[in-house]
């Protein structure tokens, strides 16, 4: 048993129902992203408002709360007990300070919000999202305010997504990297061994075909589907309803088919973190992955070290040529190419590895300063197009190509960019270990045996869910904190020695 | 605005809360039947009855509890405040009667029951769902106690499903309906212008054109796409999560395409009538059809009284022809046989028009002695059987064919298959007045004008949602009380008579 202290057991007790509130939310979110008839957004979004106002609630009842004041005084704990209050603390200091007014008129404009987004992108409006994002972008600096911060309000906003993550460390990892990755882009670009465009971008593709590529792709990497999904949806996704019902996603565009594909193997390195947690924990709030970096470092694992590493396209030509009748007159070689164009662009999403990071830079710096009340929305998507320009070279033409690409805003999620760099930089400090540890990666991934990967990932990192906080597993994990030289060395290594 | 009243207006915002948890569960048991991974089912059950118990006491907060006992004191309400103020208090008075240990462990059995009796069913052992079945009993039996009863502990039951529905009203219809079935089956079988088989029972199809055939049969009816859903589920049902997101399923056996067809037709009504509720009454306990025998009666006057009638044959065919390549040899009279097979057989789903109420008839029959403690749950498949060859003089030769075929009683329904027998008379009932005021229905049917009886059925019944209770709402919406004469005079004009 995990949990044996009588206060901890009571807690977990109490606290079920918040966590079958949270379940059946997730489903809700899951549900509004892949089949709910579009009419239903309206009743979809009066219901999340009302539970996430209950679900609030919930978690501050009197009876929950003393009990892990009490908790926290309690001595012998092991660390699974430890994290619980730990983690329930955290959740329970950050309601108690957001009015239940503040927490509905979040959940109540977020769903308008991602509805207007949709409209604007569709229309290239930027008018049309204007006034949401202005109202989120007040919502999140009031959340600033309410939750308190040092420093910075965009402080409070970064630790929502990434327990005890300040701009200090963001500031440190952009510095450490976006210099050499500047490096290795020019080199790259002059050497022209990575491609920067490939005719397999423009060849189209049918849905039918690829649905079952995909499905190859995660038997290869061991998906277990009685435990989890895949389905369609505008964007890629994963959410964890459970241990036992994890449900990931991706979309068909019909054409350069490298995008569904690495699509379905990053949300898989995030599923297979939600299903790799110690079914002790179930029902717990130890029962999801601790934050959004670390997962990201999971989803980056899979799809870019491992995913477009040669060692994998080996696996992946037999599963193309098996299904799809335009790849066999490619060798692996020309597929790994493809897979590994890098090139100045504008859209995040479509970024490769050596570029990836400009793309959070820019909306990191932008987010700083819009919380800061040092730019406005207004200003937003000049201020972007600009910056694009001077940090890649490239300028969006349309607001599509810039300003309203991600959802993310729309969803209320400022300070989450970041941890996308943060889940790149982590990937590549676990992939040290586990070269390490597991006698060779790519020796590993070449055999096929991506069972021994995942039994290394779970043994890591996934079985604690949230036991520990973030900076704590990374060092649990690898050994010393997060440290940035391995990226950079992983950019080395593959995009300028070639060796990966 | 339908609410004026302010403490009326008041009960509605405390209620949302209530409702948006509602919305929750319901997707919770949609997505169960349909995606769900199979692993999923311990903590959706974990979820599920961690969530009933929380209803419940939402359901009984002081806050609202005490403005309905307030508002059930004041005068000159309006028809809906009325009867928001009806439906509140009659679902407090339920719950406060049924202690949360009760409804947490009715929610808790009933989950790994529905697992059991699918086992059961799959290798026809009626021994794995008997413990679950005895258990289920006696938490119905405890129920009834708990909610308190006149006469018989059935009527509480009842009660649950139809409001204000006793024995004494089912004896009445059954009474009459039965002795009549059993002639017009006699004299159908000795006439044998229904058939008892057809060739078309046997032929094999693919699911593919099916889901084509399925989704045209909707455009013909109206379905709004945009407002609704069609999956697949092992067990066609139709579920509300709002207005505006109302979703129903059918199954494709691949065999006898009637089935699958005839399903869609039925739940095509059933969220008919949930579609055309007034959407001022969104998010509150009005927005919802207003009892089990009503809600039958409109998906059985869509699938039976429309769906089964030559004028509708006249556009099922084209349909079928266009997706099908086995339909064309056989004319409309001939497919207009096939969909009206009369013969008593054994399984409950498949019944036809004649002899469908027997089998709702035995199962009345066991469960009021069930409830009652005079037979036993270990008796159920050899009375079962007795019973059958006694009413129809056919014998199951499995439980499939048996005790096990329906999932109802794995779920806790008991008093609910009278409803269907209901509905079957109401649909009987409503189809008098549809003739009269539409200008003849088999005319509209005939004209393809489904418009007009969508806006007559809106108009009459579905408009109005929980409004009135049903027997009020049956002689408003047809100038009399449930009458069972008109089922046996439409048995008569069909199967005597065959003039529909």
């Amino acid at each position: 048993m995990v949990f044996e202290n009588p206060v901890v057991k009571e807690i977990v007790e109490k606290y079920r129902v918040v966590w079958a509130l949270n379940h059946a939310m997730g489903l809700m979110g899951w549900d509004s992203e892949t089949y709910m008839p579009r009419a239903g957004v309206q009743e979809r979004a009066l219901a999340r408002a009302e539970l996430s106002v209950l679900s609030q609630k919930l978690l501050l009842r009197d009876e929950l709360v003393s009990l892990v004041e009490k908790a926290k005084g309690l001595e012998g704990l092991n660390d699974y007990e430890a994290g619980l209050i730990r983690v329930l603390d955290r959740e329970i200091s950050i309601m108690k300070k957001l009015p239940p007014e503040h927490v509905y008129e979040f959940s109540r404009v977020t769903q308008e919000a991602f509805e207007a987004w949709r409209k604007a992108r569709e229309k290239d409006d930027f008018e049309i999202f204007k006034p949401y994002l202005e109202k989120i972008v007040e919502l999140a600096r009031k959340t600033a305010e309410y939750l308190g911060y040092e420093e910075h309000p965009y402080n409070a906003l970064l630790d929502l997504y990434e327990e005890g993550l300040r701009i200090r460390d963001m500031d440190a990892v952009y510095n450490a990297i976006i210099p050499w990755s500047r490096k290795v882009l020019d080199k790259v670009l002059e050497e022209g061994y990575f491609p920067q465009n490939h005719e397999l971008e423009k060849v189209k593709y049918e849905r039918g075909p690829m649905e079952r590529v995909n499905k190859e792709v995660l038997d290869l990497l061991g998906y277990p589907w009685d435990r989890a999904r895949l389905d369609v949806s505008p964007h890629p996704f994963t959410i964890s309803l459970g241990i036992r019902d994890v449900r990931i996603t991706t979309r068909y565009e019909g054409v350069d088919f490298r995008n569904t594909i690495y699509s379905v193997v990053h949300e898989f390195g995030h599923a297979l973190y939600e299903l790799q947690i110690d079914e002790a924990l179930m029902a717990t709030p130890l029962a999801t992955g601790v934050s959004m970096g670390v997962h990201e470092s999971q989803s980056r694992f899979w799809e870019n070290i491992i995913g477009r590493s040669r060692a994998f396209i080996r696996h992946l030509k037999p599963i193309l040529d098996k299904h799809l009748d335009f790849t066999r007159k490619y060798d692996e070689e020309e597929l790994y190419k493809y897979v590994n164009i890098v090139r100045p662009s504008l859209i995040r999403v479509e970024a490769d590895e050596v570029t990836y990071n400009f793309h959070t830079y820019l909306r990191y710096e932008l987010e700083k300063q819009l919380i800061a009340g040092e730019i406005k929305v207004d200003d937003l998507p000049e201020l972007w197009s600009d910056y694009m320009e001077k940090l890649l070279g490239v300028r969006p033409k349309s607001h599509k190509e810039g300003v309203l690409q991600d959802v993310h805003w729309s969803h209320g999620s400022i300070g989450y960019f970041p941890t996308y760099t943060l889940g790149n930089v982590l990937a590549a400090q676990v992939r040290a270990v586990a070269d390490r540890e597991l006698g060779g990666l790519y020796k590993r991934v070449a055999e096929g045996d991506f069972a021994s990967i995942r039994e290394f990932l779970r043994e890591k990192i996934h079985k604690y869910g949230s036991t520990y906080p973030p900076k704590k597993l990374v060092e649990k994990a690898t050994g010393e904190p997060v440290n940035p030289e391995y990226f950079n060395k992983y950019l080395q290594e593959k995009f300028l020695s070639k060796s990966i």
